[in-house]
């Protein structure tokens, strides 16, 4: 092997299992070092990776556990996650250098990939390559086949969305007033319920942190009940959606946020609702809803560029920003889909 | 009106709305009088009652509700519940004299029924009449429904059934070995459990107050996870069973018993396992589904006459025991579906 095809790899380390909230120490920098050149006759890619994404689903992947959709952190190991890259290197027959493309990557500036095939290629269009870890990637998959697939929602039908200004919530809301739905979403700060109403076109927004009584609060804002939720966020506020929810109502369960930093999550009281009311409650991950892809992007990206749905996008420079970043969406402190910038193209 | 016509009725009323657990004195008998021919131009009908039912679902119409599929019991008045019954006069064109007929009635000997079209026309054959108000009516199409309907049952999936041996779960256990399923059954007596092994040919039954610790009881019963559980019992079983499901597991919530006579409900903890394992959770009530009785009528009957699907039925004598069997339901006294045997034909 060429050692003159090795360069320094700069990467995001996951330090050890963690119990209740995580802290940037739960994670640490080192550089290495990595060959540009795929190894002969295997079918990976190397790839030169541009943006990397921080979703809630992060967290509980840094606890120990064997019974998830997906693995566990590996203590001592590279941070792996939604990425945008370009294929500096490939044995694949699907890739080419200089391809760009999205899917699952490390938290460093190159990747070695051996299973290329789950990658997704980027078209060439105008659209921020950014996009392809929120809007366009794994986030939007996730708005769209929550909200279309399991909510099957109708015009006129009264829409919640919680967590409603992040990577999936500020999409959830805007397909919901596509169809003609009235749409509340709730937030955890004055600027983010500024978003809502005034980025994003909800109908209502409010701050959930300056509400005493959930319960009352959703009857305020929906007197006669929810039809649709879409739950990001667990515990408390999905005890009082129960309490508002309309017959027949749909619970699409996409996240509980709330609760992942618990070491006993909190109590759900009002579950003889989903009796009494017939509702449908149904948890998913965007990875059983890949084979919809190509007929989302046809579906979302004249939107896009028609500048019909918008998308806000909070920018962490560098992949030192990581860490703090990833930190971040725990507190609530992103507005909007948090990114990091790695490497401009 | 000819008062020669009116009779002495027999009458179980409803005191005042309950809160915990309810006594027989929520109850008491009275005697009124009724006339035996419907009010000239009315499409009402008058029946004489044979078969009351006892359902959990009653206990909840005993507290004050105004939020639910179904009205609250009203203080001083008869109360409502499904039954099997002769009909005396009729003024409604579906309905003659001497029809034998299942649906909405009062708990009394007879009932003047002023909105007939929802009543069932009991067709000539020779399966028990009680079984109207059981296998054959709201509580078959109940299992029916949840079954089939909501959980999409495959072959070879494995099943767990709560409150197995009572007027729902007997027949979704059944339904469960017929088309191949594995299905397991808890109950709260060794006669119980005896019954869902030996007569319901579950593949393991467990009586639920024996065991300590439910999360690890149903991993000994499920060591490869449930795909479908049939939700009838609430609380701690139900947070048990979420701990304890596949990927893509279906939960039929039918009923919450342990529930109903609690001031405040227990907290259930497990709801990320919806997330994690992506399960759909779906409430539903019986009269969501009537529209299905005649396929289930159609799929169900040759199998009741050929003795592959069986019924127990735990059978009351007189309208003065029907406080009583209706109170039972909730320490969980009867054996199968509870019945209260009126008069006969």
């Amino acid at each position: 092997m060429a050692d003159a095809e090795e360069v320094s790899n700069k990467q995001v380390i996951f330090r050890d299992y963690v119990s209740g909230f995580p802290k940037e120490s739960d994670m640490y920098m080192t550089t290495s070092t990595i060959s540009l050149k795929v190894p002969e006759g295997s079918k990976a890619v190397v790839v030169k990776n541009l943006y990397l994404s921080c979703d809630p689903y992060m967290r509980p992947r840094m606890s120990y556990t064997t019974d998830s959709y997906i693995h566990s952190f590996k203590p001592g190991s590279v941070i792996s996650g939604y990425g945008v890259a370009k294929v500096l290197d490939s044995g694949h027959p699907n890739f080419s250098k200089g391809d760009l493309v999205w899917g699952f990557t490390g938290w460093e500036e190159y990747t070695l990939i051996t299973a290329p095939e789950s990658l997704f290629k980027i078209p060439n269009n105008d659209v921020p390559l950014s996009y392809y870890i929120g809007i366009l990637g794994m986030p939007g998959i996730t708005a769209y086949a929550g909200f279309y697939e399991i909510c099957s929602p109708k015009k006129g039908e009264y829409v919640y969305v919680s967590a409603a200004s992040g990577a999936v919530g500020q999409l959830v809301g805007q397909f919901a007033k596509l169809i003609g739905c009235y749409v509340v979403g709730s937030a955890g700060s004055k600027e983010k319920v500024d978003l809502l109403k005034n980025k994003f076109g909800f109908d209502e927004a409010f701050n959930y942190k300056e509400e005493q009584d959930l319960v009352a609060c959703l009857k305020r804002y929906f007197p006669e009940g929810i039809d649709i939720y879409f739950e990001n966020v667990g515990g408390p506020m999905l005890d009082a959606v129960l309490a508002n929810m309309r017959v027949q109502g749909r619970i699409a369960a996409c996240g509980m946020i709330s609760q992942y930093n618990l070491d006993k999550p909190v109590g759900v009281y009002n579950l003889m609702n989903i009796i009494k009311k017939q509702i449908k409650m149904q948890g998913f991950v965007a990875g059983s809803y890949f084979h919809l892809y190509p007929k989302f992007l046809e579906m979302i990206l004249p939107h896009v560029k028609e500048g019909k749905v918008v998308y806000v996008e909070d920018i962490a420079e560098g992949l030192e920003s990581a860490p703090q970043a990833l930190i971040g969406l725990f507190s609530g402190r992103n507005v909007g889909k948090q990114v990091v910038l790695v490497a401009r193209e």
